[in-house]
């Protein structure tokens, strides 16, 4: 049997737990194929990797970074934690809940640093096109070297696809668009906050991203925040110069015009509408449709492709729990590869575990079963392979606290703090209230109470 | 024999350039292949097809459009009327010399309509790749049905690029950009002057972008225009609150330091920075690498990929001359696919010739013969095929001129007026000073002086 060959299309978190799955696995002896992981982007990261580009990059690719500025977690990082590699272990001590993006990037950098799995990837390589021979049973995947200009084609027995799908932006357009005197973006391009300060910004939306931007814009000095929502208001408790308001009619030079009728001068909107999933490098046999979901279509076990389970898809859902989840995942798949793992038969066997989630999704009723049902999920695949278990049911508190704590104060809730499952030490209080903490940088988040008491 | 099958890749002036050439054939007889053409926008006018949209689009695809309101022509419209179809027969009379851009879009909408082409054209369908098979000597095009969703490939025995190159902006990074607090974007998403109402702006670059956009945002209420040169400032007669510097040597916060080490508050940063060549759906072999020049690397005649002459590409030059040239161009291309123009027996004579156009270029001195460099180009390609004959130096002539008129005034040279090489009229003055015209609407621009004084 000549040598396994498996592309891993992205160096995210997603497509980092699959290198640190087949590393984990060669480090216990296994014989692993030969893995080769293609990425775009200069470092490795996704969307942590922070640029402070917009649209097209310096090779004319798509941005792939959503991330901004200040950007802290918005859930509890007792929710995220790797298995294998706790906050202490990387930072040397426990540190507080919500770290900023740049601590939650070394966090993630240092587990594949030790793992010492740099050397598979090729960046500043993006995947072109993908195609399957139904007679080799492998896998064409064409690629460009970027600032080789260089593209070349070579040959997988397996590809996995980790490209994520929070950077294509869902982006509506509303009446009056095309002659609206201000700035219109996407939270996809949303990068500094302080942009804004003393606008009047209005936002579209009401998830995540709704939330953090508005707040971001609100802790940097924007006149006023309004949000307008399609299906219902967020209904916290906002600062005096916030609002919401039902869904944007229209806008006409500076004005915005709500369903209600009701109007308000604004200076920039942002489109907080969220994202698509994206593969413009897939055929139609590869490509993935899927809503922004906790069961997506097609996806047994919500990772092997239905159409094709030599092609695997990690980290699709919608996202309560992040890295832990992606690790299950990809932990999983490198079973599947490794032949530690069966399929299923048939894939009418497979497609009744798809039709199965569904439908235990849509029974949920609010988010608190959309947490408990990810995190079943999570135990699921963890009870499969050799990840290491930890105490999902706890992740899950953690996440409960956090609803409450938002529902408490909604500037306020980075504030608190939560126990680490995997360690089970206590995270310390940040040392100033997030909204202060106008510096968010690793530095500054590492520092001690008592250290900036003393300065 | 069976009928040859043309792609023909974009449907902005390039592209309608060549449906019209196989067309205008059609009409006086000739027996022509059949032709489909991609266009990845819902409208043909490629640059000319104004959005709103930045970044990607609705379907996650790079946005195509550089435009942004209140443009108007930078040169004036009688260096590029078709030869085939005069302003006047458009308008029912001669307009301006300088029209805005929703009047150059009615103009080049009008021929096509009137050539009734637009059922060759396949909307929302982007191009994914192209593939040579050196057997059959025919071409895989592959793409993307964006509303559908579906991908598909189909055999053409050429391919003709008229994918445009003004879309994919070249962004280069300087020191602090990543922390700099304010905005910064490239020319292709500027949109709206308003925008930089009351800002200090910092332009990057030297060129039409440069000139025009600053240009646009002192007239708009921009506080302060600051343009910094790599190679030379532009040395125009700019208004008091405008002023040229050296290049960007870094940028804190909201200061810019340049490389004379003079500082300057700024609040948004523009990159006029030029764009590249980008062609992410063509494979090596078939994928022009050009610098952005009169005399393009790799093209015969300007026109034929010497490394594969069944491929073309339209409209890759640096450009004086633009619809008119495009014209001479898909004749052209059209021409040796009906077999009426012979390409050179060799591939040798046909490097020959792209180097000849290169030492030619580099031989000249200033604009001055660059002018008369490409207008002798539209002259060659005419002289081969039945395309309308014109006053090619009467067309240099008037770019002679504007290029007199703006050294006297770079805020007044679009208030001249220039006599059509093809109808022969003198075009009436403007009945509003360019910078007093705020209003950059069709129907403004066709009011003639008397009844806009008459209002
Ligand atoms: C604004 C924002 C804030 C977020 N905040 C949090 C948070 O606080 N906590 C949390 O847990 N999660 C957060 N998330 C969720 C986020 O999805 C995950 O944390 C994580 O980044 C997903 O990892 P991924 O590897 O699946 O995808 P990504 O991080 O998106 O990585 C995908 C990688 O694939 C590469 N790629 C894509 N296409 C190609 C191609 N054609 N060729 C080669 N490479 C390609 C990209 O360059 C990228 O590096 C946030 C998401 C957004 C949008
Ligand atoms: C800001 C700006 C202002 C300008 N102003 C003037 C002016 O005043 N006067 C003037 O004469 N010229 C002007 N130009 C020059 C301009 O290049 C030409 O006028 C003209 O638009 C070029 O036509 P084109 O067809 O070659 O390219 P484009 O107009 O760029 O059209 C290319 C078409 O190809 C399509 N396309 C691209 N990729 C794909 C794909 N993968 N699949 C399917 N379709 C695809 C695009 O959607 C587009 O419709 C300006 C350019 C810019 C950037
Ligand atoms: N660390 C952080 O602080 C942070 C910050 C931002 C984002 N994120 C992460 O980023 C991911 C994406 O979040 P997201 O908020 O961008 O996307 P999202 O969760 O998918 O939410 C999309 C929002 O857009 C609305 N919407 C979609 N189309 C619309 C339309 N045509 N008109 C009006 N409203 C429309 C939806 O409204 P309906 O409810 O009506 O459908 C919904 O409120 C999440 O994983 C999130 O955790 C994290
Ligand atoms: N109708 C209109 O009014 C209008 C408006 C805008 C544009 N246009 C058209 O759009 C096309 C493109 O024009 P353009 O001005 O965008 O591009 P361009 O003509 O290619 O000019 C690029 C400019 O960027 C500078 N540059 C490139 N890289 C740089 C770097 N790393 N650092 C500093 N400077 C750098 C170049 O400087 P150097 O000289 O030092 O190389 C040059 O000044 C033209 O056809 C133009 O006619 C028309």
């Amino acid at each position: 049997m000549t040598a396994k060959r498996v592309a891993v299309i992205g160096a995210g978190p997603s497509g980092l737990a699959q290198l640190r799955a087949f590393q984990s696995a060669a480090e216990k002896g296994a014989e692993i194929p030969e893995i080769v992981c293609f990425e775009k982007q200069a470092n490795w990261g996704g969307l942590w990797n922070y640029t402070w580009r917009t649209g097209l990059d310096q090779y004319g690719e798509p941005v792939h970074g959503s991330m901004y500025r200040y950007l802290w977690s918005n859930g509890p990082k007792e929710g995220l934690e790797f298995a294998d590699y706790s906050f202490e272990e990387h930072f040397g001590k426990q540190i507080a809940s919500y770290p900023p993006r740049a601590v939650l990037f070394d966090y993630i950098e240092g587990r594949v640093n030790k793992a010492g799995v740099r050397k598979w990837i090729r960046f500043e390589t993006a995947v072109r096109m993908v195609t399957w021979n139904e007679e080799t049973k492998k896998f064409t995947v064409t690629v460009q070297d970027l600032p080789k200009d260089h593209c070349y084609s070579e040959e997988f027995d397996n590809v996995i696809v980790a490209s994520g799908h929070f950077s294509t932006p869902n982006v509506p357009e509303f009446p009056g668009f095309d002659r609206f005197n201000g700035r219109i973006l996407h939270a996809h391009d949303f990068r500094d906050a302080r942009e804004f300060a003393g606008k009047d910004v209005l936002l579209i939306g009401t998830s995540y991203s709704a939330e953090d931007i508005g707040s971001q814009c609100w802790k940097y000095g924007a006149k006023s925040v309004t949000n307008s929502y399609r299906t219902a208001p967020m209904g916290f408790k906002w600062p005096d110069n916030w609002e919401e308001r039902p869904l944007l009619e229209k806008v006409e030079i500076n004005t915005a015009t709500f369903k209600d009728g009701s109007t308000k001068r604004i200076d920039a909107i942002i489109l907080c509408t969220g994202y698509k999933h994206h593969f413009p490098f897939l055929p139609d046999d590869l490509r993935l449709r899927t809503a922004n979901r906790l069961a997506t279509a097609d996806l047994y076990k919500g990772v092997a492709y239905v159409h094709n389970p030599a092609m695997f898809y990690i980290g699709m859902q919608d996202q309560w729990f992040t890295f832990n989840m992606f690790d299950a995942q990809a932990w999983w798949a490198r079973d599947v590869i490794l032949g530690r793992v069966k399929l299923p038969a048939t894939k009418q066997e497979m497609v009744a575990d798809v039709q199965d989630r569904v439908a235990r999704e849509d029974a949920g009723k609010d988010t608190h079963d959309a947490i408990e049902y990810q995190g079943d999920y999570v135990k699921e695949l963890i009870a499969e392979t050799d990840y290491p278990s930890f105490n999902v049911d706890g992740a899950n508190a953690a996440f409960f606290e956090w609803k409450e704590h938002k529902k408490k104060g909604i500037m306020e809730f980075r504030n608190h703090s939560y126990r680490s499952v995997i360690t089970g030490t206590m995270a310390p209080p940040h040392h100033t209230p997030w909204k202060d903490a106008l510096d968010d940088s690793l530095e500054s988040y590492l520092q001690t109470a008592s250290s900036v008491a003393a300065e």
